[in-house]
Parts: structure tokens; sequence; C-alpha cells
């Protein structure tokens, strides 16, 4: 159960309420710089070593063979290579719908500004191991790759000890577009994808979640002009229930965050006391039939609750909070959508559970954790690719604007620029145009 | 003129010709960390102390007063604010363009996503000080926030030693809807932005340019949960000449690049040498005439000029530059436009220079320099809201699609996710929805 309940709490504390535990990211910088300068100075070779140490596994080949590949399907389940084209299906088609169209505008008669979304040529995906194969976040991230148009997909998962990796990320991956897919893992795959070997391409962008390691590796990476999705923290989720909602559910959806891990954070807010204690009642009832119950309960410790009657002070708190998930349990949510500000993604209503977006229902799971919400949005088809600005200038267009430009530039004190139009003046005015 | 011409370099040099002189920011850190450390100790205190130190001023107030603001039209020339209102026009007309709709699509029956776009509700932005006032950068940074609909925009920008920020920054600002100006500049402006203080609001995302100080101290505010625009670097310029370009618009342009800061980059690509030569006789002549041409001087030591008779090979070149400003300079400047992978802003033919997007065709100004442009775009309307999603799903979207959410998550390991979706299952069908 959820043991810190806070009701009614003033708005002041809010911001404390809202803090998420620090970590210190100082200590790993030192071990990412070494294996970074590995990996610069013996490239394939530093790969090799590095998975040897941290993955306990001689690999011969970095690449995955395409053999590899091609026969990773004969050992996934046709149910679930249904559930995963299922799921396919539906985050293209939401994913489809966010590409933007080439805007055109004329702003005057001879002057023509456009942006144009151009894919990123090469980017990179990061799938973590251990217990667990990540193949949703496959979905996630090379679907709206492909969609972009990025012409190279590369994608890096550690290799088990046997110098595999699971045959249900190398399936999906081959059905979402991956162009390469590398047997590498930790800070060295992050490292490989960031500065280049004989067999890994450097890539412009790296996208995926990831262990301390991953995490500091990929801020690294901008050391070198290589860019990333966005800053991690733990998973979190953080629900609204009104007097609609259904505590059972709601319950079943706080216990499917906690399992993610112990430092997952859990937020439940309430317009009563009471749905706390119902929520509470299930959660505890539910817990003891999770195999990952022990995990749960931890990550329940940190948890909080929060009860706020009026609607408009839960809001703020939420908003606040900025929640990377944020469940609305209620009949109508479609009336707190307005006061939406910060969030990742929401899911509206006592029938739309988190783990829906986790996999199937269209929207991307990569979302802002850590009141990163506050400032960046989940991934989409966006975050592979750049609007590039073009502007169109004729003749008329530069006589038109172009004593504006020189006022401004000889106001700025930058005569040069002011020159570069003058120059066309004259031209023109002596040509009679 | 440009005395380092490469003629025909092979493909496999192209990386080492794009390569920017490298900086190393991590002496910086020290400094900066020490001055987020004494803002966050003393607050308004330490600001007005930091401001007294590095801008040898005495400020009684740091939030400039409304009469200030009122008053400083009085200061502006009717022939500057009537090209300032003309800039913003276009700009306007440009980024309007630029605001997206809400996303709504039917996945199936009962499953609905959306995509929403909702402004940053804080946002900062700094404005260097200096001989000259970057009004231009007012412009091209409060118009995109005031669109996009931020509920407050802050701007940070540097007293004079009399305590007054110029004039012009202060009436354009009014007039393009920012909501806070401070007198505040250098690590200091950003720390307090960052950190927040009595006087200063904290933002959730800072904008704009600024000198090294100014750079690592943005950097530096992810620590806190701060978002920025985009990574920094000195000021580029690519031009691509063709056999129709005219070499003193050529010259002009590229001195109007040099003229920025002796660390400014300047490339010319051109398609045979004779172009090279005839460019550089204009440039040696031109720079005569300029009040800065000993910084034009020494930026055009570091510049260089390619030539590539080959198209195919010219844009292979320029994509792994990567240029912040490109200029094609050609009277048929749209036979090359599919061929542009990576760039901030492309200014097409021979009658668009640079400046007057700097100014005031409608584009941004704030573009990604360093190579960024692989991975960045410039600001734009975007870089100040969040794309946030939605799902909406009802009983009949359930009972589609639960099936493979369960199947999904046991395949992950994740029991808790299947369990939220199975609980609601086995109601509906105890139900016989």
């Amino acid at each position: 159960m959820i043991t810190d309940i806070n009701i009614e709490p003033a708005r002041h504390s809010f911001e404390n309420l809202s803090s998420r535990p620090k970590k210190d990211a100082k200590q790993l910088n030192t071990i990412i710089e070494t294996i970074y300068d590995q990996v610069a100075r013996d490239g394939d070779r530093a790969l090799k070593d590095l998975t040897q140490q941290f993955d306990n596994c001689t690999v011969k080949e970095i690449q995955v063979a395409e053999n590899e590949i091609n026969n990773a399907g004969k050992n996934v389940s046709d149910e679930l290579k249904s559930a995963i084209r299922r799921a396919k299906s539906n985050i293209e088609k939401f994913h489809t719908a966010q590409l933007s169209n080439t805007i055109d505008v004329e702003i005057t008669e001879g002057l023509r500004c456009m942006q144009k979304s151009v894919a990123i040529e090469r980017v990179g995906i990061y799938i973590p191991g251990g217990t667990a194969p990540l193949f949703s976040t496959v979905l996630m991230l090379a679907i709206p790759a492909s969609l972009a148009g990025c012409k190279e997909i590369i994608l890096c998962s550690p290799p088990d000890q046997a110098g595999n990796i699971n045959n249900v990320i190398l399936w999906t991956a081959q059905l979402c577009g991956v162009t390469h897919i590398y047997k590498l893992g930790g800070a060295q795959a992050i490292a490989a994808m960031t500065l280049g070997t004989a067999t890994v391409p450097r890539v412009a962008k790296i996208f995926g979640p990831g262990n301390q390691y991953v995490t500091a590796a990929k801020s690294f990476a901008q050391h070198y002009g290589v860019a990333m999705d966005m800053p991690a923290g733990p998973s979190e989720l953080l629900v609204y229930a009104d007097e609609t909602c259904v505590p059972r559910y709601v319950a079943a959806d706080l216990l499917s965050q906690a399992e993610h891990g112990i430092d997952s954070q859990v937020i439940l807010v309430a317009n009563d006391t009471k749905f706390v204690d119902a929520i509470n009642i299930e959660i505890d009832k539910q817990l003891q039939e999770l195999p990952r119950r022990e995990i749960a309960k931890e990550a329940l410790v940190n948890s909080k609750a929060v009860v706020l009657n009026e609607v408009v002070s839960a809001f703020d708190f939420i908003n606040e909070y900025a929640p990377e998930h944020f469940i609305i349990a209620s009949e109508t949510p479609e009336r707190y959508i307005d006061k939406i500000v910060n969030a990742g993604s929401v899911f509206l209503g006592n029938y739309c559970p988190e783990s829906a977006g986790d996999y199937a229902s269209g929207t991307n799971h990569t979302l802002p954790t850590d009141g990163w919400s506050k400032s960046y949005n989940g991934v989409n088809v966006d975050s592979f690719s750049r609007k590039i600005t073009f502007q169109s200038i004729d003749k008329r267009g530069i006589l038109d604007l172009g004593d504006t430009i020189i006022t401004m530039a000889e106001n700025e004190n930058l005569q040069a620029h002011a020159n570069a139009v003058k120059i066309r003046l004259m031209d023109l005015e002596n040509k009679g145009v």
C-alpha cells in the first residue's frame, strides 16, 4: 500500500512533493570517459574486449549476420508475432498522422519562406538486455524512424553469454526496418555509435533506454556532436482518480508501474481520502499474486498519495509534478484535458491502462521522466527528422525588403550585412528594374 | 581572400575538411559551478554582486520597471521602428504557418490516439550585451514564444555601466510579448533563470546566444532540469556557387558572415576554380570598405574554398559539413533542393543574401552550428511547446486490443502490466459486454 498520504497539502509544498530522488551522475563520468577513450583508440578490438569484460561473452562478429536475422522468426511463437504485428499496425497509424507537410508561404511578392521535414540520415537505437527482451521498444523507435525516412537505422543490444541477441528483438527489428544490428551493450555500444569503428558506423542521434551507464554515455555523446532523444530517469505514473474511478483498476495500474523497478515513481492524486483507502486495499490484495511483488513493494515505499478536493489545486499539483505517464481514472476524463500543461502521455478513462500505451495503442512509450515533460515531449516522428527552412527571394522581393534589412543591420553595427543587400539593390536600380 | 583552396578533394577527406576547431569546455565548468552555487546560496544578492563584478554596474532593481519599458520607444527612431515592425510581420507570418493542429486518429473502434501541442509555460530568453544591441534575436525568440502561447516570457540582458538595457531591446521586447525583463548578463543570468530567485522566476527552457560562459551555463542548466534550445558554436555560412552565380554578391555574403567574429566559419564550394578566383578578387575589393575588416580578415584565414565539379560530390561534401546557413548562389537554385540533407536555413538564388534571413525574411536565425544541423533544426514554434499524446479507450476498445497487450506484456515478463488489462477484461466478460 501507499503509506505516504498527503491530505490537502498547501500549494507552497507542491514543488517539494514533486521532487524526485536526486542522483549524482558525476562519479560515472570517469568510467564513461575511459570507455570512450578505449573505443576511440582500439575500435572493434575494444568493443570485443569490453563485451568480454561486461557481458561475459566472446563475440566473433559484432554485426549480426543476415542468416541469424532470417532464422530468428522460427523461434518466435505465432501468437506473439501476431500481437507484435497488431501493435505495429496501431503505432504506424498514429505515427503516420504525425508526418508533417512542407510549409510554403508567400510572405510578400518575390519572397517565399518554406519549411521542409528531412529525415536524419543515420540514427542509433539502443535496446537493453537482461531477463526480458524489450521488443516493444524496438517497435517504438524503429517504426517512427522508418516512417520519417531515416536511411540507416542501427540497433545495438547486448548479447547473452552464448553470443546471441534475443530472437524476438531480431525478428521485430527486421519487421520494423532496422538496417544494421550489432551485438553490443552498455556504454561501449553508445561509444561505438558515437565515434564509429571499422564495423559500427557513426550515427547522428541515439535513442533508447538503458541503465545509468548507458544514460551517462548518451549524455557524453554530445561532446562528440551526437544528439540523444532526451534525458532519462526512472519510469513514472501519476493517476488522478475522481469519484467515478474504479479502485481495482487504479490499483492494477499503479502496480503495473511499480513492478518496473524499485526506483519507479508511483503517485496517486485523488479528490477524497476514501478513494485512496479503497485503492490501497486493492493494491495489497493484487500485490500477493505478482511474480515481481518484491520489486513493486519497494517501489511503493517511495510512492505518494495526494488528496486535493479542488480540481484546480489537483491539476496545479499534477502540472508541477509533470508526470511521464498520466492516467485520468474517471468516467468523464475529457473534462480535464484542457487543464493538462505538463505530461508525457495521457490515458483517458477507466478502460485505458498504461500498459495499452506501453505496447499497442499507437502512442509512443519513449517519454520524458523526472519532470522533463515541462520542456520535452515523447519520441515522435519529428524526433527522427529536422525542419529545414528555406527562403527564396527574387529581384522584386529584395527591392521591397532591402531597406528594412539595411536599417536593421546598420543599427546592429553590422555593415557587411547591410552591404550584401546594398550591392544587389545598386545593381537593380542601375538596371532600372 | 580565401587562401585555403581545395581542388577536387577525395571523398575520404570530406570529414576532415568539415571539421570545426575544437574547444575544451571542461575548464569553464568550475567557474560556472561556482556561479551557480553563489546564486543558489545568495539569490538576488548574488546576482547584484556578480553584476557589479562582471558588468561593472551597480543595479538597484534587477527587474526593469514598467516606466523604463514604456519610455524606451522614445529613444528609437521611427525608421528603425518601422523596419522592426516589418520584420515582425514577416516572421509572424511564417511562424504562424508552423503552428500544428491537434492530431486525432481513430485507430480502431473504441480506441483513439491524439497529439496536442501545448506551450511551455515559462521560457527564458538571453540577449547578449556589447556594443551592438541584438534586437533581431529578440524578434526571433519572442515571436515564436508568443505564437506558441507561452504564458511567461522572461528576458535577461546585461545592463550597461549606467544600469540600463538598450532601448531598442526594451522596445522590441515589449512589442513581441516579453512579459518580464531583467538586467542580468552572463552565466549569472542563466543561473538565475535555472534556479529561480526571489525576483527572477525559474523557467523550463532557455533560449538565445551568448559567449562561452553563457553557453557553458546553458549546458549546466540541464543538471537542474532546465532545457536549452540547442548546443552553440560560432556562426557559419557555406555558399555553393555554380556557373550562374554573381561573384560580387557571393563575396558580399561571405564577408557578412566573416564580420561576425574572428571564429566565424566561411566556406565556399564552387564547381570551377575560376569562380573561386573571381569571388576572391571581389572579397579583397569589398573588404577595404568594411568598418569590421580586421575581424573579417582574421575569419577568412580560417576559411576554406572547395572546388568540386560534380554536383553529387559537392552536395556530399556540403551534407557532411552540415552548414548553419547555406546559400545557393545560382539562377536556378530549385534544382538543388532535394539534394540537401543537413543544413539549418537555406537561401535560394542570387537575390537572397543571408542577411535577409538574419533580420527580416521570416525564417528564424537561431540555427544549429558546428555540424549540429545533422540532428537539430533551428528554433521554430515547436521549440516553445511540447506534443502531448493522449489515448482514449472504451470497453469495446479494450475488449478488442486486450489480448494483444497481454501477450506482449507476458513475453516481456511484466505480469502486472498484463493484469491491468486482465482485470478489466474479466469484469467486462462477467458483465457480458
